[in-house]
């Protein structure tokens, strides 16, 4: 793979790459790391990458790798920048004829993401976006579950995503996660539900499989002299009647990454924390609460093949990000042997997923922006 | 004490006896248990109460014990039916000349309510309200930590109160406790709202010392064939610019009991289970998370006063439901002694409290049913 | 019932009475509340007695209350003296006719201990012995679970109860709790073991209904110019076969009162800490761990029986202290009706208890000082 | 690297590689996979190798490689074979000029790690052990509290490493993993010790920074018909006067990896369970307990350097493994620059630890076997 952004200093690169590192199956094998040539090639150097594919900027990087010989060249963008810089490394890739792996949300807004699916519709290339949380294992078991029908019809879904790292005003501070993150020229319209509230949206819908159909929002800028939003708390309705609760906030203080989802179905219930991901929680009306275990052998399919160690060896975010990474070069390697998608192959949030998470956080804004109450969530 | 309702079978009537038994400080002296004459004696006969003392009704009781030597009747009533039947009985026990100790909600409607406050107001007698989750040890600790500002300014509240035990028609299945509670004539307007929402409301705003300003309600009717809500999800808004969440279901399968309360302010955050009450979690941004212990050396007077035994045994809910007992016998005692109420004994729900719930209750639905977003819970 | 010791300041005195309030089944009717004539005049008081009703001292209060009408006088006397006090109170009352129930460790030493089942033995009075623990509803779920084969044949037994309390010296600093246990003339030869190490090795008895047969002890005493134990391992064997370890402590700083059994079979597990004592865990091995909360459905009996409120509402210590009490008071009044004790009322430690506890402590404290490896635990 | 033991359907060859591969500083570039030729073939074929470096044994590869120029050939030998071929080929690869990695136990016995030692200091290479669980973050700077004096002088140790796997007859069931550990000719006189309570002593020695002088064994085998050990209790004494406690178990069902440490001071306290190894409590005598977190701004420098995510997204088992691959590696990249080892490189279990596993597997067997309560803990 290549990968743009993601230099020395930058959180998600780093992540990218162990979690791209872990299997073994995908190499890095150029990047234009910084907007600034000269830092691109102190990391690339740091990453043992030969010097001339170590490129200045994305543009000479996608023109030169398509000329390289096939067998060469790399076969997939990573896009670890910050937001507003994804669309046009998308595009530029796509147009180079690269699949794109891209991190979230997919674009700077909505009708950047309409267009890239657009693209990638034409150019019949994969993209893939990290929403890590859908790759731990007892993720896939949660949505398993309710997938076979275990807690019935499902009534309620409160999804939780606190952290505390923005509570004051770490912009000054020469964070630079928290610089960009809150400047809306390079973060879009939204902080809080652009960042993580995103997130939360996304599971919800991958959990329960059901999509939101309507919101009613309450976004709110704590923090003083803050452009955008750094706390939020929403009202949701999903399609067959189910509601739900969506809490995301970025001044929780001593919250740290609390990712938490709770369902309720009309026969049982189940519950999550990314904290401790390795525990899900199964409860029912007549019969003891159930502790399921990453590696239990009582799991399904998907949450085995998500997993790489025992029970009880405990797994993490880490590998959470390489199984995005494993379903998407698995569709790549799929793609180039002319097979299908597997099951776990296919398990690979995409340009659907981008589009969505667009629309969720421009409606967020929006309804929470509105005196009217309920703002439908339109399929785009 | 004299009591009304709570005969045999009845849940609540033997939680209000133990909180009273507990510190030796109160006596069951009279009561008529039951709407059945027959099985009110059956009950006063199992308590040890001599027959004379047990009625067939609360009037004879006001009545007969009103004609008692002081030295013998009783001082205080509690009252523990089903709610239409609050406001009558505390009523005629105002009028009587008796103290009054009511199970919540306070009254079946707003009005009652207004209408008892004037009563009160008019006898000067004693009025309190067993909001118990206010007597925990810890929940005090966490009021006196906000109050003294330790976590600064509060940004937000987020406060949940699930159960599951009314996740399927329970009121079929010769459960009582389920049939009064959803039937409108006699719980009110509400289900959900009306027999823990309004317990989430009032710890929120006494752990705070914040009121609620403006609510954004969705409360729905989950199991079919119901007159009342069993779930609803309100946005809160609180005076001084903070927001918060409030999400109370009594259709959470496998949830018991499990209220939880979360607040967030400028320089820390607090965080308690009703169900591990003895635990609350102080959060911080610089430094770990500390976890207070009820009988800790380190906690305040507030919570050290309302505890009976050393860190480590446990306390719960009938301890914290004799420290309302305890305040509102300790708040007679001082009235008989021509005392001021110490910090103790004041710290009791009462009137005003009483007032609030029930205009929570119907802001709750009023709001529910409205397509504006926001409405405005007044001073009433 | 009437009361030795526990007048103001006594820790256990207070916890008792409130035990003996809850169910509001027992009345405390007189006490000899102090070694000080005068204190227990105030605490006596303080507790509403009639002024002739309390006791200057023991000996007195059981001449006294034998004197009195049947129906008048104490049925039982409840004793809570620091431990060198138990058998001589305990026998004077016997020898009055009066039933006992007994805080631990039951006497001094063991024999004192055979000479008081002797006497037990010998006036057919009923005695009872406070081993708090064994109230829980979850231990008594657990030892039922056991009992019916359910974790099949037991293997292990892990018991653990670490304080921190003593971990300095504490007995200089007016902590009259820490001073008579570390003092050998009040005490005995232990003061870890005797303290709270035998309700340990209760405990594993109690739910594993496995007796212990051998132990190998390393007790210590970590601060200096201490005369007893403050802390001590101890491996054990058992009947049929099983092993187990027993770990009891004073100086384990920041523990506070943690009680923690672990039982394994060849089918299946379970565990339970004190401190969350509404939560049973048992654990399988090919199916989700299960996690049991008092109050259930799914329990039996025992633990049905054993408790007061509905599931979610946390009962305590206190409940279950109460539990010993209801069981104590049942076999007084079954046997003032002529009546079998049913299966809740028969389980209340007794005399057998009694004397295997202070066993257990001579032979831990006997083992430690050897250095033979196995000591036998003798049936006495 | 190049690997030797490994192949496919080996648990902890695949542990290995993901450590290695995580930080993207490390490159298989060789192996011998399999005792089986055939097998180690398809093994490195699926790992991407070339033929030519994939080995039929262990004795081709060491020959081969070293006749290699040295900018091609391996550096170092990751040995990943049942205990009983851990000897032979770390002496083969030391011979041929190679550093060596290994999984514990060390060796067969006491013997061949003494003859392991004489040879590391002959060659003068380097020589690391995965002694995994002193990887985690948290345990380093568990370490460092303890180095720093923060809970003062230790007292207590107590550490529990249970597991359930083996409560039955796995080894039986085509259980790979099951079978060599409980076959004496493969894993030499332990299985419970040798597997697992040796990791528990690391542990134990590693945080505390103590040694242990006296040990007490009990070592059982609950399960028919086989030849080792499947659990232990084992009473510890440590240099400078303190105590412990061992607990180690296969047979403990429903326990997946539960390594856990307590350590006790006379002025605090810390507790750390490898299950949810993100968390390290602190605990005081007068003041809360604090819950410290990876990640965490207030965590000492190993920690902070031993971290690779946020806070909150949690860290696990391949982390903690590859934290011990950096280690190593960093030393051989250090030795090669004629530099000295830094505190994180020099941070690497080594020979020595080798020894002192291997003294204390083969002492808990002594020890279990004999009458004697004491057995010295000799250093070697």
């Amino acid at each position: 793979m290549g990968m743009v952004g993601g230099g020395e200093g930058a959180f998600i690169g780093a992540i990218h790459r162990i979690a791209a590192n872990i299997d073994g199956e995908i190499e890095l094998v150029c990047g234009a790391f910084s907007s600034s040539a000269d830092r691109s090639k102190v990391s690339g150097k740091a990453l043992y990458l030969p010097a001339n594919r170590v490129y200045n900027n994305y543009r000479d990087m996608m023109q030169n790798e398509k000329a390289l010989p096939e067998e060469q060249r790399m076969q997939f963008v990573a896009i670890v920048t910050p937001n507003y810089l994804h669309f046009p490394i998308a595009k530029a890739a796509l147009e180079a004829g690269f699949h794109v792996l891209s991190d979230k949300p997919a674009t700077f807004n909505l009708q950047e993401a309409l267009d890239l699916r657009r693209l990638v519709d034409q150019t019949g290339l994969l993209y893939g976006l990290t929403y890590t949380y859908t790759g731990y294992p007892l993720i896939k078991e949660a949505k398993a579950r309710i997938a076979d029908g275990e807690l019935g019809n499902i009534r309620k879904v409160v999804v939780e995503y606190p952290q505390g790292w923005l509570a004051d005003r770490q912009e000054d501070q020469h964070n630079k996660q928290a610089a960009w993150r809150l400047d809306p020229k390079q973060a879009g319209i939204s902080s809080c539900m652009g960042d993580i509230g995103v997130h939360a949206a996304n599971l919800a819908e991958y959990v329960s499989g059901l999509k939101i159909t309507e919101i009613c929002a309450d976004l709110t800028t704590f923090v003083e002299d803050r452009d955008l939003d750094d706390d939020g708390s929403i009202l949701l309705r999903f399609e067959g009647g189910a509601k739900g609760i969506l809490f995301s906030s970025q001044i929780s203080i001593g919250d740290e990454n609390a990712l938490h989802i709770r369902i309720y179905g009309d026969k049982g219930s189940l519950e999550w924390h990314q904290q401790e991901p390795n525990t899900l929680w199964l409860k029912w009306g007549d019969k003891p609460t159930e502790m399921l275990r990453t590696g239990g052998d009582y799991l399904g399919v998907m949450a085995t093949l998500a997993t790489r160690t025992p029970m009880g060896h405990p797994e993490g975010y880490l590998e959470a990000f390489a199984n995005i990474y494993a379903a998407f070069s698995g569709q790549i390697r799929a793609r180039a042997n002319g097979q299908q998608f597997d099951l776990q192959t296919a398990d690979c949030p995409g340009i659907n997923e981008a589009v969505r998470g667009m629309a969720f956080i421009e409606l967020a804004v929006t309804a929470s922006a509105s005196d009217k109450k309920w703002h439908t969530f339109k399929q785009h």
